[in-house]
Order: C-alpha cells, then sequence, then structure tokens
C-alpha cells in the first residue's frame, strides 16, 4: 500500500492505474477510521473487482469547518489509519496536507468552490452554513485528482451524500455514487469519529440518539394514519433532552429524494437529526 | 463529423476515443462561428495531433446571460455552424439542448453552481454579477462531458479565460489550457458573434475600441515613466465617446497575473474595456 501526499504524486499514480485499465474505488474520508469507515473501505474493494484499486483519502478539510467547531481538535492519526486501510486491503491512502489542496499565495491563493443550492438549505445547512461548500468543493477535487470509476460515501451522513449526488448529476462528474449503510456500536449508537469526544456518562446519554430514532419509527409502524411532524418532534426532543448533557440541534422528516420537510410523517419519510452531547455535536438518520 | 445533441452520446463518444488512445481537444463556443472560434479549432487540431480528436461544443449558455442580457436574440445557426466546423477538419460538434444540460424538475431541478471568487471581482464581473458564475459552471459540465486532454479558449475574453485557469487550478480539473490570440477583422475590429447586432455607421463606430488600444499602446511606448491609470482612462472615454452611440461600460488596466487593477500604467499591465455601441456591448483588450 502507498501513502501518497502530493497531488501531483496521486494523479501519476491513478493515470498509471488508469492506463492498465484497472477499476478505481474512492473512499473520502477525514481519518480518525473506525470500522463505519473501514466497511466502506471493503464496500469499495467489492465494487473495484480483483484487478480493481481502492483509495481511501484522509483529509481534515479545512473548507468544511466554521471559525467556532472543531477543525484543531479533529482528531488526526495518520499512522493508524494507514495500518487500518492496509489491513483492509486498500491499494493507496491519499493524504494531502492543506497547502497541496488550498493554494495560500497572496493575489492567487484558492479562489474556486463547488456550491449546491436547494438541497444545502436545511438541516446541516441551517446549523453550518459553509459546510456543504466546503464538502462539495473538496469532493470535486478528490474526483479530480483520484478520476474513480466510482466513490463510496456513508449513509450516516445523509445530507452530504444527497448532496454529492445531485453534484455529480448537476456537473456531470463521471463516477459512480454508491451509499453505504451506518455502522453501528453494538448498542446502537451510529459509528464516527467524534464519538471519542464522549466523557464518562456522556457515551450512554449519546445512545438518546439512537432510541429517538427507534422511538419514530415504532410511531410511524404502529400509526393507522399520517402523524404530525412537530408533535413527533416534540417528543422525541422530550426523549432526548431527558439526559442531562443533550441538547437538540434539529430534528426534521423529510422526502428522502428531495430532502423536502413533511408536515405528515408516514413510512417511506426519512428523519434526520443532530443533538449536542456536552460539546460533541452527534448526528444520525434513518428511514421510517 | 458527427453533431451529438445528448450529454449521453458525447461522453460515449469521447469514451471510445479515449479508448483508442486518442488526444481529445475541445473548443467551447457558443455557436454563431467566426473566423476566430476556427482559429481556436485549427489550434486545437495541431494540439490534439493527427490521431487526435477535436470537438467544438455549441451551446448558448443560459446561466451566464442577467434576464436583461441578449440570451433570447443571440444569433443561432447550427447548420451554418456544423458546415464550418466540417470545413475546419473538427471531429464532431457537441450541441446538446437546455434540458440536457440543466434539468428543470421541480425539486430536482439543476443546483449545482462553481463559482470563483477573487478574479470575477472586476470588470465584466462588475457589469454581469452572475455572468462567471454561469460559464465556471457550463465550462466544468463541458470538462467532465468530453474529457479533453486539452481546451482551447480565446484571448478576446481574458477574464473567462483567466478564471477558467484559476478554476481548472483549484478544482484540480486534469485539463490543459491553451489561450489563443484574438482574431481581428482586418480593420482592427474584434470579431465577435455580437458584431452581427450592429447597424449601419456602428459597425465603424465600434472601430473606438481598437483605435482606444492602439492610443494606450501608443501612450504607454512613448513614456519615460508610469502613466496614472485615472488620466489614461479619462483620455480613452474621451476619444470612445467622441461616437455618437459609444458609451464606455469601464476601462481597465491590471495586473495580467492577478486582474487586480493598477494604479499606475506601464509596459506589462493589461488594458481591458468593455463599451456599448448603441445596445450592442462590445469587450476587447491588449498587453500593453
Amino acid at each position: 500500500m502507498q501513502i501518497v501526499k502530493t497531488v501531483s504524486g496521486m494523479r501519476r499514480l491513478a493515470r498509471e492505474w488508469r492506463r492498465a485499465g484497472a477499476r478505481v474505488g474512492l473512499v473520502p474520508t477525514m481519518g480518525s477510521l473506525h470500522a463505519g469507515h473501514l466497511s466502506l473501505a471493503r464496500r469499495a474493494r467489492r465494487l473495484a473487482g480483483p484487478r480493481g484499486k481502492v483509495v481511501v483519502s484522509i483529509y481534515v478539510n479545512p473548507t468544511q469547518f466554521a471559525p467556532t467547531e472543531d477543525f484543531a481538535r479533529y482528531p488526526r492519526d495518520l499512522k493508524r489509519d494507514a495500518r487500518l486501510c492496509r489491513a483492509a486491503g486498500v491499494d493507496a491512502v491519499f493524504a494531502p496536507r492543506d497547502e497541496e489542496m488550498y493554494p495560500r499565495d497572496g493575489a492567487e491563493a484558492f479562489s474556486t468552490y463547488v456550491v449546491e443550492e436547494t438541497l444545502s438549505r436545511t438541516m446541516e445547512g441551517v446549523s453550518r452554513p459553509t459546510h456543504f461548500r466546503g464538502v462539495a468543493t473538496v469532493v470535486t477535487k478528490l474526483f479530480h485528482i483520484v478520476q474513480p470509476d466510482l466513490a463510496v460515501f456513508g449513509a450516516k451522513d445523509f445530507q452530504q451524500a444527497a448532496i454529492v449526488r445531485r453534484m455529480v448529476r448537476d456537473l456531470n462528474i463521471p463516477v459512480r455514487l454508491v451509499v453505504a449503510p451506518t455502522f453501528r456500536e453494538p448498542d446502537g449508537l451510529a459509528m464516527s469519529s467524534r464519538n471519542q469526544y464522549l466523557r464518562g456518562a456522556q457515551r450512554q446519554e449519546a445512545l438518546a440518539l439512537w432510541r429517538s430514532l427507534q422511538q419514530a419509527r415504532a410511531a410511524v409502524g404502529r400509526a393507522r394514519q399520517p402523524l404530525p411532524a412537530t408533535r413527533l418532534k416534540a417528543s422525541l426532543k422530550r426523549l432526548i433532552e431527558r439526559e442531562p448533557s443533550a441538547r437538540v440541534d434539529y430534528i426534521e422528516f423529510f422526502d428522502p429524494g428531495t430532502l423536502t420537510p413533511v408536515a405528515m410523517v408516514t413510512r417511506g419519510v426519512r428523519l434526520a437529526l443532530a443533538v449536542f452531547i456536552g460539546k460533541t455535536r452527534l448526528i444520525d438518520n434513518t428511514l421510517l
């Protein structure tokens, strides 16, 4: 397995692979890998086939963090990540430095962004106004550098996957997108690099996200008619905020195709939520 | 020569070419081709080489026109354009319909744009605030659909070429950009599809653009010291607006690399201007 730190090096490797006719799969990550990420890498490996190549990009992308967010303290451990990737049969880890990705030279500093303007307007886009612009921009860059045949994203970031899918369609990017299911801890907590921020009792309190998804599914499962979203939101919020360090950022019921919020909740609607456990912001979502 | 009207058709053709190892050159145009465009196609042909392929895209891109501009009446004549391309040795004309490029289906309508935020702030970007967003978006789409090895742009749209170059660098788009010189009529008028809007005496009056470029070059050529940009602008404006139907939109002296306006004009500075001749807006530029 190779660890590539420059754009030109990654480009060169990808070009060799393409010339040799290898199918290339990309898994974009911010590192601090957990079993969820590794499941995406294995999925990419299966889809790329035995002669194919799998790239895991490891890059804590500054443009998707607001100045108030956890960019500086986001966990980074390239050695550990590389070991995990090697064990998972990854062919290359692409781990560029910021200066490689975002040139800063004065009047010639980086100045081009990709913006999605419809699906980005709700949920994470409200709480984190420049987040998806940063995501769309860095994903576009990674697609151009690696030129993968396919890319695998996790369903935990459901809105992100929907926005990348829209971007790929709108900009005609020649890549196949695959969205793989959320990986969970045995007790239901969605795997996230940010789970390691949780201290003491917070780990238990964080289960409120999973419990609220379960409760919503049960409610919709036994309902004979559509349920008002406002009422369901209020009851989930009560459930979650029973935990002393939990504070709901948003709870949203929406059409999974368009991300448009719905007033009445039925099966087929998707539920997403963001919850602060202390200072740690966690997200999760499910199909109802 | 093939005329391709769908994104999927163009993609397929480009894929065949790539598989056969052909180098592909793209010349993006809005059609209504003149000798300037054809010189770009010939340049692409030379650069692509004898086994290479040349695509001319012909698409009047709605997103780069403001509602007040000439999108509806912009001249369109695909038959004539195709004939000229065939004669120029072009391999394919890509002429998609709007529905191909910008899906409109309700909540799933097109919603992703590419924005350049530094070089777009001056000159054309001031007069036409959403213009470069439209240009950057459609050029990105064309790059993804055709996947050219190289693309040829004309120097008449100097700011556009600079923005596309910045975008290619920032987003790591794997394409080589070539900027070819402005083609001029024998009397100096820069070739433009919009020249056909000029009526009667306007054609003569439009020479004011060329004369003002010449005058600025002469002034800088004989100057022993840097000339104040404000004074030069005023004198060019007087020269141009001597013509009864001419009205200056902007005159700018700037650093060709960063497009930053300069206060003092010397050799090596670039001059660009936009002038209304009646209702027709023409642009031109030169290195001093």
